[in-house]
């Protein structure tokens, strides 16, 4: 297919460059209003650059802008169509877009061959046909498209335009305001998110040999639900794999799923071994869930690697140190005894009483101090403002005072500081949260070591209320954060293992990483 | 021990009926004040009809009450003292309270065996000594005590103080209330909660022996880090297991886990491969992290009960219906494809496009006129209450149309309804959430095969906050409310062997249960 490639530039780049973009089916109308709140509230809103045309043959105007009845009416170039009109009518569109040079039709709509159903696959086949008498190339059908915050290009009002180092190359338009939505609140940025549904034209394949040359991507991440030239998706894992971290969630693994994933996007979904082997093969790192996948993510952009397993659990609580213990033990991290010294420097601010000074660690009472001067001194500010002046400007006491302990224990690889707002045996206040659960997340940014910090907080509305503003502490410090132990294990367990096959492909990650603040780069 | 036992009362049913409760240690100092908050407040809120007294040496008065200086200034009869001193001035107050004729001392402090300092393990034996020489029972150390509903015996402020049927034995206390605050945001409810820590005389075998014979608890729910009888052990949980359903949670079960416990609650925490023995043996059904228990909890209470595995997923979302799909196969469930008859009527009201009619079924818009018509209607009510009216005045149309296909459909055992807050391309709003998602709740109340409801929506603080009311009215409805597809086959799984296994500890369960509403006997 002839697209601008020259010289270093990816193939596909021209895509996300549109000097126009025209929303095809636009209208006023209730089930319609989606689309308009989709893909033109989110252009204007994010001030993007380029020409934004309205079609629908009933004409009119919206937001003034003037409904052209068809895209021949545009009066100027148009490089990219969102075309959500019935299946039956887009072969009409994809005429008009393929006669007025349309670069990129990205076909919105669905009932393809993702019904099953023969005239729908029919249907799907004539897209490719007519973009293939032009130079056009089609995103989907049934699918969201482009997401490029650099180029002011949104999908949907509400996710994060700040730009950031992780592709993602999505088959589920669903899963693509999950995932960005989840991964946003993680404090995660992308740098572009194609979403391209049934895959008649670009397809994984080319997607993964974009980002693999994309120098605004550093991590690629994918949720891939079939494909259909196995040695070609090989080669294109391959050297995307070679050339940065790739994180994979193959959508219908089980024998359900792979009739599911047809019955989605028209998938050949291919036996869950071919994968598996596929992904090991090439050194591409699988996740089985979107909440996984993130969680994948954040190992990779925040945490500093590490090599070996041995491990401590630094938090609030008995049970939850217990708990902790058998998430990180059965990853096969080792939480080796914590040494003498290193336990009566503790003893100086941690009561034996009500804490474990063993590893885990159950700091009892021993931040309370520290804890109560946040409280007190932070007064009626917001608090997460107030904790990240406490951050920049040294922290506080005794959070130092076990980072400098921690630095002595001789072959520690990881420590993981850890926080339940659910286990509080008087519930937590907003403000009130930033005293404890802030501290712990301060001595995990005090930490020199490599360290993740696990806020668990699902319990009830009202902790996941608590948290708020500790949680967005966490993330906006560029420190990794995990939402529950068994999600931070896992991951971590992942990274361990990554970092030891492939070194040469997280070094200089997480320094370059536009993901991770200054700030944060130990 | 003696105790009050008599023909079929439990022998420990006197513990949770003193006529009056002493609080040792009490003080309006910062970090005792916690204490306060705990006992008195959660005593006095709550109307507990004994008597209450504080003592403290420095005496005073404390909320209207005198603060003794000693149990032994106490004017009246004292059952039950909650004490919280530090370890080394327990003795001398349990000598006091041997001598004034104290049935149960629930020793709320730590610092004793669980340290593993000789000084501190021996203080914990001389407890044990001074009880002896009276008719005293010792909950604890370290632990949060009794939680008794129908007693109005409180802990924490914020527990639910309805009384359910569930009876939870507990090691730790930090579980005890992220369990409590989980469960109940889930629908479920407690007959007697027993926070019992280091287990130096009130054990997890007398605890279920005790809630084995309990008229009030149809389940018994333990966390329990170890044992220090073995055979005794496996007695009581044995006839515990042949009387009602029993789920364990063995924290400490990995390696480095069982020295954790040692470290939290002073246990010999025993080989995992002898827990899941001794669990296998007598039928109980075993989990690996508190949500996971409270999934169980639902799945027992809630669903009625089911042999086949033969399921059917029906929700919102392409993405969420591959997923969902994988979980549930999986785990072993099997979704068998949709009957022809059954799909030709499923397209009177879902349109082809933008759906998927195979088995998952992705309902596509096919629930947009009902989801349209309840936002309308509902104008500025609270939601959870005018989803509540339509559901038990009849529901919605295109609900009670799906309920009738779905009964004709041959060998179908299950049906999981889903809906992802994460996953809408437009965020929704609080309110809006009644509509599309309040539909797949009102299809699921509809349904009148054995049914389970999941409901995503901890992807962001905005999904989270939109799913509140959507959670609440299907927790208050009775309907077995999961929050991740994961979380929910996990514990259908389990609910289906379980039920192959022994059908009679399942038969009248749902029936009898205080935790379903009658409008949900179906």
């Amino acid at each position: 297919m002839p697209s601008s490639t020259n010289g270093n530039t990816p193939s596909l780049e021209y895509i996300f460059h549109p000097r126009s973009i025209a929303i095809v089916g636009i209208s006023a109308d209730l089930p319609k209003l989606w689309i308009k709140r989709l893909y033109l509230e989110s252009l204007i809103t994010n001030k993007y650059p380029g020409q934004i045309y309205l079609v629908n043959p009933k004409g009119g105007e919206m937001d003034g802008l003037p409904i052209y009845r068809s895209v021949k009416d545009i009066p100027g170039p148009v490089d990219h169509v969102v075309i959500s009109v019935p299946a039956v009518h887009t072969p009409k569109i994809m005429e008009d877009c393929r006669d007025i040079g349309v670069k990129v039709a990205h076909v919105f709509s669905s009932g393809y061959a993702e019904t099953g159903e023969p005239d729908r696959i029919e249907l799907q086949n004539r897209l490719v046909a007519v973009a293939r008498q032009g130079n056009m190339r089609i995103i989907g059908p049934n699918c969201l498209g482009l997401f490029y915050p650099r180029g002011r290009i949104g999908l949907s009002p509400d996710l994060c335009m700040e730009p950031g180092s992780i592709g993602f190359l999505c088959q589920s338009g669903g899963n693509v305001t999950f995932m960005a939505r989840h991964a946003v609140s993680r404090g995660l940025r992308f740098s572009k998110i194609v979403s391209y549904g049934n895959a008649c034209d670009i397809d994984e394949c080319d997607l993964l040999d974009y980002f693999a040359s994309d120098p605004e991507t550093k991590v690629i991440a994918a949720y891939i639900e079939g494909a259909h030239d196995g040695p070609r998706l090989l080669k294109m894992l391959k050297s995307a794999a070679a050339a940065k971290p790739v994180v994979v969630f193959k959508g219908g693994f089980s024998p359900d799923g792979l009739r599911a994933a047809a019955s989605h996007t028209g998938s050949l979904a291919g036996a869950d071994t071919v994968w598996d082997g596929l992904l090991k093969q090439v050194g591409a790192m699988r996740v089985y869930s979107i909440e996984e996948m993130v969680d994948m993510l954040v190992a990779l952009l925040r945490v500093k690697p590490f090599k070996g397993l041995n491990v401590c659990a630094i938090g609030h609580g008995g049970g939850a140190s217990v708990m902790a213990t058998d998430e990180l033990s059965r990853t096969g991290f080792r939480l080796t005894p914590i040494p003498e010294g290193i336990r009566d420097g503790l003893k100086e601010f941690v009561d034996l009483a009500n804490s474990m000074l063993r590893n885990p660690i159950d700091l009892g009472t021993g931040f309370v101090p520290d804890a109560m001067e946040i409280v007190m001194k932070m007064g009626s500010r917001p608090p997460a403002e107030y904790l990240h002046e406490i951050a920049v400007s040294g922290g506080m006491p005794r959070a130092k005072r076990l980072n400098a302990l921690l630095k002595q224990w001789p072959r520690l690889d990881l420590v993981v500081y850890h926080h339940g707002f659910d286990i509080s045996p008087v519930p937590l206040e907003r403000a009130r949260a930033a005293g404890g659960p802030g501290s712990i997340v301060l001595a995990a940014y005090a930490c020199e070591l490599p360290r993740a910090v696990v806020l668990h907080s699902t319990g009830d509305n009202r902790s996941f209320e608590a948290s708020i503003d500790v949680r967005q502490f966490a993330a906006d410090l560029g420190l990794p954060l995990f939402l529950s132990m068994r999600g931070a294990a896992v991951a971590l367990r992942k990274l361990a293992d990554y970092s030891m096959a492939y070194p040469e492909r997280l070094a200089g990650l997480a320094a370059s990483s536009a993901d991770v603040q200054p700030s944060d780069q130990g």
